[in-house]
């Protein structure tokens, strides 16, 4: 391997360097790798290094006071003697910092510098802090990493929690080095190339259930709404009526009427994202125009969308089982046994009654059976033993006939109602009549695309067919591939 | 490094590739990668191999056309001058049109060529289209690889999706170098050895739920079993005998009868495999010889089955818990409460049916609680958490205790109707002494095993211990192992 | 290759053999490895190895009949040649054996040996067995790894399994030669540092639910404990004093007493932990004075004792939706609607006991909803696609707010009667009393350190800051890390 004349000491670095961290050959305890700063990452960084047989020069600002936090054979120095000694160096101190290293420029030039700072909020400053590094040191190699590594897990070894470390650089070489003494610190690193992608990494930890708060506010929204809707229907109804007091009904009745309505809505959403996008693909005759962006967040937190759908629907489970041991419903049913036995009732058997409730019971279970499949898939590690095909059959179709045996459950739950005057109390339509919309828009959508027409025109588009004037028309810097698309070639 | 004689034109792919790619140490982006092919993957491929800093090259027969469709840093070429410009060029076109490449033979020696493709079918041809591509070209280097990659997961990069990357190739350097290219393109390498894996790899995208086609055909085959038993015995025979219309029990109580049934046979059949291979091995006198195949692949599906056992189990405990909500169970009740009024009972208490229930629902929730710990450690990354000793623990001895327990469950539930007459319908059992026969058998089965002699024996053989005769015997090309093998040495 | 004349001339090594495996460049199957013993694991070693492209020389004492067993490309010899014949060796013999291998010594001088074994019993010996391979051969460079395989995964190759292989050794470069091999048989090698971990690999495979055991038993214990005392209030009690039979209640009712306080008690523990954590760091006015060893062990096994809470939960809820399927539940319903007929009450509405029910219930359902949440995210991987942040939220936010639900949901269960006389039978107070004594603490504390004042002076303890003289007294040999240390610098 000849020597590289791209870094500022080529020969030095080449010798002591790279055979060892980049080979992975010799002693990585001759290796020697500089921190600039002295607080805690900087502590749990050095105890990790040192277990796994690096030297370790720490730079600090008050080499004696700081010697005391760190192990006995770690070389506890000023920021200048850090900083010359070694050529691969964190820098673990604050973004507001940076420039108070501005005298060690000419110490720094063609070495490594690892950025593992985070910010507080996302978004904090118009450049990452990895980029404003490299603003300030042009002639060193600046790497983003391990900023989404608690100090916690650098001690402690990574075992169970979050292994991965996202790492890019300009400088590829670099970026491979830093990527290997990732991996010899037992993480896993993922390369996300070039320095623009700092911005990503540095928002990572900040992230909190990106994709779920779309889904997240949805949800709540519907629930309110229902949960209103059914409040004045149920119980305001009867009180302005008749002076009837069911405001009993308010924690377990209502609510369970709530639920489901909002878990079928989420269900069918999960599927109207993809016949829309089906249906944008067919109005412009190709599959390389981009969806708009906000077709595009849909189709992204479909599964987020779907599990919400399973958590209210098995909450709305856990409230429908919870039903008979209630105290409302016994006194319900003595008082019911009080009225037959006065009314000299000898039977008061109702086939329609037993068939509607036996087989709305029988569709729910179904469906929540199909429903837990889908979840169940969509645990990661379950999710990656999968192929796309066999993904795809869980996902679509069975999802598809889980959306199918839910409204069938909510039709038989309405029966006859939907067509009854008194249940349009102050002229609203009952529940199960609104959580029928959704779905029968998604399944009527579904038919029209299976139709053979139909679904070979999209099949020729998703495999790349287009409309011969859209070649020119379209954006195409980037090509979009349709949420369907599939493995070959 | 000196240079490597073995290969083409060893000079050049020494000085342009190697210290790149295997290396991981140069500038990725001075390496260039030829792609054969403009269709979706190759368009997929590319963004993702530019965003990693190589340089691509495309080969199409349309450089024109095809050029609209990629980033403008691509050079889109022909054929000849993409085989020409680079030493490592995924083969992205159809198995069809790999002969007409046959020009560019000369171009593509000593190079390696990636066969990314798939197939429709299972098997769809004799030898696999790697193994075709390498006897078209059999001085270049053929790597099978990339091919259950979706251009969906190449083009955003494989985050949570399927990251693994199965690899084989009969040049290990190439494959070596392929397997570095997967893993800087974020992709999890598994190195399948010889290209004769190439068949294996290519039905992997086509392969559907494989291992599960078996135990679902059996699930099912005896739950239509089951229930056409039940429907015969609890709907057909009243109705018959009494002209009783007790039709509104087929879509809950004669599936709840059916689902527990094929519950516990499936749990038998897992373990029932387990005691068949012990019995072959004490039968042979070693464990170096092959099961015969159904046995092998009883034993590869015993997961399936497992897991297929614990979903029938808890839709059983759904329908269960769903019995007190019907309709039809009030209406009886009430007019059980009419009754008993009528005959002026003050109290209908039956002790020996109190405490039937009570036991029969205890250790049904004990067993369901043991199934779910099985369960939850079949999920991958649960299970890969556990050592040995732990997963065999929960499989092993829970599982049998668990299979204990549902016995016990089906047995308080048939109490001393198995001796009444009146519960022979149409001269059949009823469901529960069927639900008996195969987890007794394994019951008594594993006793057997469990006496000291026999285990003594057992352990032995396990050990590799083996009857003297069997040496000359037995076939032992592959010397097979006991599905209970343990670490040691 | 050259005939290798041994690591004493690191020149040879370096040229011959450092470029095929540690590099992953040259072929494969030009390698030959050593394996010393000719049992199952070498065997199953032996196979893989080929399989991946290696040569392969069996040392056994007795190679004829060994011979027999191994694939016939295997060079079968005895132990002189294959260690002569190769410069990586797996000792795959029993500790025992070890010493019968000193003839041996100058023929294994600077080579690798790879000590695979295990122990039946966790610190069997003083020293590990790698240790004492390392006595023997002092100029050998022993690497400890792959014990944890099992010769199962070895032969089949390791997809699904346990594919986790823990190596290290005191020679970095030997460690890193074992590595990239095991990397190559397709194991995720983790480097675990130096020789002195070896006793804690050798012990990983007897390990036997360790960070379980602890929870385990204290959830046994209180079961054991209420059990007993809700039996003997709820059952000895009402017999002794009225001659009343309850008897029946045992397997059901006094169980799903039992239940729910394990299930509050332990998942107060989870936090109670916590708080002991924060009022130590508060007291000594660091983070980073270590803590004592029991709170030490306590905040390691939170995760094991909060799932075990969830299971109890989980189990309270099956046996709560059961009650109203049970005969005796059905009994006393009949028996109550024949007084109510008797006593003409038409209505036997109460409205305090319908709410005070329905609220039980309706918390019960929402804290059984959270404490599912927490549970899913314990999934390894669910886990480790979380941020810090994201987890932190859902482990402590979400478990608080479910703590303090479940307590709502026993407070509501108590409702008045904690006040009244006739429910402290034999001078003992009702279960759901004990069951609020530690959720009232863990709440009450989680509440203080709320407080402005302790909630501003912890943060900055945990951001690094001490009291002066702190500095002076600790023992900051490795600075100890709080448990809710973050991410950052």
């Amino acid at each position: 391997m000849e020597s590289i004349s791209m870094m500022g000491s080529p020969k030095n670095l080449n010798e002591t360097f790279l055979p060892n961290v980049a080979n992975g050959i010799k002693d990585a305890s001759k290796v020697t790798i500089g921190i600039i700063g002295s607080g805690d990452f900087a502590k749990s960084l050095t105890i990790r290094l040192i277990r796994c047989g690096y030297h370790v020069v720490v730079g600090s600002r008050n080499p004696k006071l700081a010697a005391e936090f760190f192990p006995h054979v770690v070389d506890v120095t000023h920021h200048e003697d850090a900083a010359a000694k070694t050529n691969i160096i964190f820098v673990a101190i604050h973004r507001e910092h940076y420039a108070s290293l501005w005298d060690l420029k000419h110490l720094l030039t063609g070495k490594i510098l690892i950025d593992v700072s985070n910010n507080t909020r996302v978004d904090q400053y118009p450049d990452s802090n990895a980029e404003y590094l490299a603003s300030l040191f042009p002639d060193s190699l600046i790497v983003k990493g391990f900023n989404v590594i608690s100090a916690w897990s650098l001690q402690l070894g990574p075992k169970d929690a979050s292994r991965q470390v996202y790492i890019c650089s300009n400088n590829v070489q670099a970026r491979h080095q830093v990527i290997e003494l990732a991996r010899q610190l037992s993480f896993i690193p993922v390369d996300l190339g070039a320095l623009s992608s700092s911005r990503e990494i540095e928002n990572l930890p900040l992230r909190l259930f990106t994709l779920w708060k779309g889904p997240v506010v949805i949800a709540i929204s519907l629930a309110t709404f229902f949960f209103i809707y059914s409040f004045v229907r149920d119980v305001i109804h009867p009180y302005m009526r008749n002076q009837q007091s069911d405001f009993y009904k308010i924690p377990i009745e209502i609510v369970n009427k709530t639920l489901p309505i909002v878990a079928i809505t989420l269900l069918s959403l999960v599927y109207l994202s993809g016949l829309i996008a089906a249906a944008y693909q067919l109005y412009y005759g190709t599959k390389y125009r981009r969806f708009p962006p906000w077709l595009d967040n849909w189709l992204q937190c479909r599964k987020q969308l779907g599990l919400l759908s399973f958590f209210f629907a098995t909450v709305h489970v856990a409230y429908s089982l919870c039903l008979p041991m209630r105290r409302s419903e016994r006194y319900l049913f003595l008082n019911m046994a009080y009225q037959q036995v006065h009314a000299n009732v000898e039977n008061s058997w109702n086939e329609e009654e037993v068939w509607r409730i036996e087989m709305y019971i029988s569709f729910g279970i179904m469906s929540l059976g199909l429903l837990s499949l889908l979840a169940v898939t969509s645990i990661p590690s379950v999710n990656s033993a999968l192929n796309w095909r066999e993904f795809s059959f869980i996902q679509s179709t069975l999802g598809y006939i889980a959306l199918l045996i839910s409204t069938f459950h909510v039709l038989i739950y309405g029966w006859k109602r939907a067509f009854e005057e008194e249940y349009y109390r102050f002229y609203t339509p009952p529940n199960f009549v609104l959580a029928l919309v959704l779905p029968s828009i998604v399944i009527l959508g579904k038919i029209i695309l299976l139709l053979p027409c139909v679904s070979k025109k999209l099949r020729r588009i998703r495999r790349g067919w287009e409309k011969s004037h859209v070649i020119e028309e379209a954006s195409r810097s980037v090509p979009h591939l349709s949420p369907e698309r599939i493995t070959v070639m």
